[in-house]
């Protein structure tokens, strides 16, 4: 899957550890990540803690998609600085799961996300063989 | 602020309207935003929204960051889909406020936005001049 | 089903007006629903949206379970206050939904409350008949 | 705090242990507490996980009130069920804070919720003697 993840890839993110229910993407913040106040914009620290998430939860096997998720912003991100999503499962049940990613720059907590997921019923291309 | 915000911009951001509260803001789904599922990766969804949160708190002033959001994804959303944002102020208190942002293809909802601002108490550059 | 609702009618909320979709729920605050500071335990806002979230999404006729919700508290709430809950649905996709409550005294608003429901495969007792 | 929440303990709840950034809370369901749908009403479940979280963050010293909340329902809960919630601090910044709280039947979660926290700047009336 990360593989063919285009939008993960072409921000620079680089997928450091991924297991069932957990991984780590890393990313360092490009100029063009830049918002309007001069900090990077939230948006992107909620797209690289929604790339850890996607790896955790589809570690599983099935094909399972974000449904939702919240993100609290912890302290504002400047260019150049390397953050570090790490995600981890609270819950599974049923076809649903509860994920929790904090982004870190260093030790510093910088966002707590936490995402909902729901597995399809779709198979991966490569299943099954 | 908008014409400083890079992220927005280089993403293909268009603001189409901004007012003290609400702003609408368009984009097209590009081949770098799609994910390892084929779709847009749901960070683009949130970057979007969060762009027109951030146009809608700003409006009244004084510099409004983020304090956090929450996103439903309702639909998947291909390359080449144009997206527009519409962001309104649901309440504001104190130094916080709530906006609501629907994004929508067209007349289809694809994703539903909360976010939760914060008023800082630092000036505009250009303000009081 | 709001008959059955004994929790709700315990606490003496009343139904005000249901249709498919949205609901309007009262509830007085009472001195056991105040909390260590001397203001209404915010429980008890919740408490109050989710029956009016739940008397929304019931409404269309499937049997619909809250999935999860968000709340921000907005002011302070005391003993005596009469407070209305208003709920209104956002969107419907699948077997999901999103709906929006407001929680107010007067006209004044107290809390924003956002649910997300799942409709089950469960018939009601009373269908069919 | 907890001697004069008068709602949580008219609801019969029990702080098990409180620690500054932690708490755990129990609760037996009762019948006053089952919904239209014949389990807890949600409400009850985010009464008491709201519970343990104002005693985890209120364990600092300063009064700290909840700004927010999100829950996420994972199994239905019926009456005589024994609850027990156990909150745990994720990181404080400023005067806000996020809490987890798990809810627990049992070894089995049942809910989880997270808690945004706002320290006021009003001192204890037992502060200072």
């Amino acid at each position: 899957m990360w593989a063919e993840d285009v939008a993960s890839r072409s921000l620079g993110m680089e997928l450091v550890t991924a297991a069932p229910g957990s991984a780590v993407v890393r990313m360092t913040v490009r100029d063009d990540m830049i918002n309007g106040h001069d900090v990077a914009h939230g948006g992107y620290l909620f797209l690289l803690a929604d790339s850890a998430f996607a790896c955790a939860c589809n570690g599983h096997g099935p094909v399972t998609l974000a449904a939702g998720a919240d993100i609290t912003f912890v302290a504002p991100v400047k260019r150049g600085d390397v953050l570090e999503a790490r995600a981890s499962e609270r819950v599974r049940f049923g076809r649903s799961g509860v994920y929790d990613v904090t982004v870190l720059r260093g030790e510093e907590i910088v966002a707590e996300f936490r995402g909902r997921s729901r597995m399809t019923t779709q198979r991966r291309p490569d299943e099954g063989r």
